[in-house]
């Protein structure tokens, strides 16, 4: 295809789940089936910690999952993005350290720079975050906070391993720091189910643990929570209501059906088989068109492939080169606290439908190319016991 | 009636419009047009200042109360509490300075305390704020901005008067300070429409306007905007991302399509008659049962009778005493910055339906006279010039 004949931008850099299979049918169904049960109240006031009825289903869920917890330690939030919001609000002043993965995700950087924070990086592996980096920042530093997102890691897809998980609460104990699990992605798992978040695996109340529907089920409806031990929850709950005084009513009943009626269950399976198709086909696209000039690897579930670019041309360059040719893809350096390196692209394969994906990798090649003049010869998948960053 | 027999109390004590009024089958109607219309994009990801056709629908209902505004002026917030959080993260480092109306929203104040800003009291009496006691305040202090609540004031039902508007508008430019005007009850008017707000006296970009759906159509659908200067407007967009993205979509979609197709219009005309019965309904039961205790005025708008407690008897006294006698007020000292006096309780009669309102101001007359130990002469309605706090 002539380039002159592409008309539309394919979009690997945004974290959006499918436009088209958000479930608008089930969605409007469960509607009309919630404001017949609940008239007027669908639209009316809700306590500021989140429906109670609603909040007994996310401790349902979270049971699902291997975390047993009582409705009392869930907030629900406007999304986990203010969830993070809530627990910066209530952690940090300005000056304070927080930990955070390197890379991780862009709004968290953006949320603790906003905060005025002193945001210090520990690498990645294959595993997830390093612990032994872990515990040496540990002994230099004293975060408020340790930021992690363990499961299908954003940017970087990463799966945290059991082993590395008890490490992690080990360490948090040891220093006496809390962990915030930013767990959005747990459900969209793509061979086996992930370990156990680390709010299921912590005894003792360390974990402040994140979930949300907007990238399983529909993220305009801006539904999500907090898992937390009581005193830490209450106090989350009066910053919560100093912020908007309560999530949207509606949003929290109609999710609640779903959850409760096992549509949840069947969307969240269905949507797996689709990102995994996509997933697949990007796998395929990069094996294809990438292999010389780049380094990745393939994660088991997520949205996200991390990509090292091995040509001569830096990532931000590259991206740039991409929009012209009519694929966007997202500079790695924008995922880091300290902008050390611009050798990294984040590829989405969540957005964009699989037909759409191959071509969008073939219009990054040529894109590589041009802008690096030559292609260089690559040396293949990430080697798994090199620092990501 | 025995006391015995009362089994619900009768709610005085809440802002909360009339729940039975909650037009919900004119919403579900809405919701399903919208998802007709717009599928899964009313369940996606928005802007972070809002639907762009949403933002030009709020522009020109603005723009029927007199403020001539485009849609890059507005930003759409999650009700209008996080739309003062928002301007609150904006404007305000701990230590800074506020002036606010005394008395004013609880909800402001304790947004401003957990800003850990410095609270400024100027008194309001039957005209609004007392613009002298605010050119006094601002040759003392410089304060970040002046909050008002101009139109059918919460707590005190007070309307500000035009020369007060132009007049506050004239102090705000002359010590050049933003006026934060909170707006959110200016539908609800009884008698004649008020006069314009201060966004629409303003030509030199000093008011933040802030309004919400809240009270006038349906709390739960936590759908508020700001109206603002665009150099602010931006930056407070950047807060609305840092805080939560974006509102929920489809509450934009919804409220957009009721707007206009004039559905909201006949809606709060509506809500006005009802509204104005409950208004007539407290003013009746007021004059028969509380004219020798109390002194009040009959608001011409909002949800609120802010009545002072011409007894023996403290007002928080007198709640209690009132909630074991069936019916809940607010004590008047929560809506003040300094807690100096207890001799007033909010009276709202917005929530409870007519038939309850001379019910609940009865029983608070038997709380009155068992708090008090007898009754005490009164002096009727309120000294207009004399200040009320």
């Amino acid at each position: 295809m002539a380039l002159s004949e592409t008309r539309d931008t394919i979009v690997l850099s945004l974290g959006f789940p499918a436009l088209e299979r958000v479930p608008h049918a089930m969605m409007r169904e469960a509607i009309t089936e919630v404001v017949a049960a609940s008239g007027p109240a669908a639209f009316f006031y809700a306590p500021s910690e989140g429906l109670s009825t609603f909040r007994d289903a996310l401790a349902g869920l979270m049971s699902t999952r291997g975390a047993s917890l009582s409705a009392d330690e869930i907030l629900v939030t406007s999304g986990s993005h203010q969830a993070l919001d809530l627990v910066a609000r209530l952690f940090l002043e300005p000056g304070d350290t927080v930990v955070v993965e390197s890379p991780t995700y862009l709004g968290a950087l953006q949320l603790f720079r906003a905060a005025r924070a002193r945001v210090v990086s520990v690498a990645l592996d294959e595993q997830g975050m390093r612990t032994d980096h872990l515990e040496a920042a540990l002994t230099r530093c004293s975060p408020k906070f340790i930021y992690t997102l363990p499961t299908f890691q954003n940017p970087a897809g990463r799966l945290m391993s059991l082993e590395r998980r008890q490490r992690l609460l080990d360490l948090a104990y040891r220093f006496r720091v809390p962990v915030v699990e930013d767990d959005i992605y747990s459900d969209l798992w793509y061979g086996q189910p992930p370990p156990p978040s680390l709010k299921a695996l912590d005894p003792h109340g360390y974990v402040l643990h994140l979930g949300s529907f907007s990238k399983i089920l529909a993220p305009g409806l801006r539904v999500g929570w907090i898992a937390a031990a009581r005193p830490i929850l209450r106090r989350l709950v009066q910053v919560k209501q100093i912020s908007d005084l309560q999530a949207p009513t509606l949003g929290q009943m109609v999710v609640e059906r779903l959850v409760r009626t096992r549509r949840f269950v069947e969307h969240a399976a269905a949507a797996r088989r689709e990102y995994a198709r996509r997933r697949d086909a990007m796998a395929q696209a990069l094996e294809r068109h990438a292999r010389p000039w780049a380094e990745w690897s393939v994660p088991e579930g997520g949205f996200y492939v991390w990509c090292r670019i091995a040509a001569p041309v830096s990532a931000t360059t590259l991206a740039a080169e991409a929009a012209e040719r009519g694929v966007s893809v997202l500079p790695g350096s924008v995922c880091l606290a300290q902008d050390v390196t611009d050798t990294y692209v984040r590829l989405s394969f969540s957005f964009a439908p699989a037909r759409d994906i191959e071509e969008g990798i073939e219009r990054l090649a040529k894109a590589v190319r041009r802008a690096a003049g030559r292609a260089r010869p690559g040396v293949g998948p990430v080697d798994s016991t090199r620092p990501m960053v």
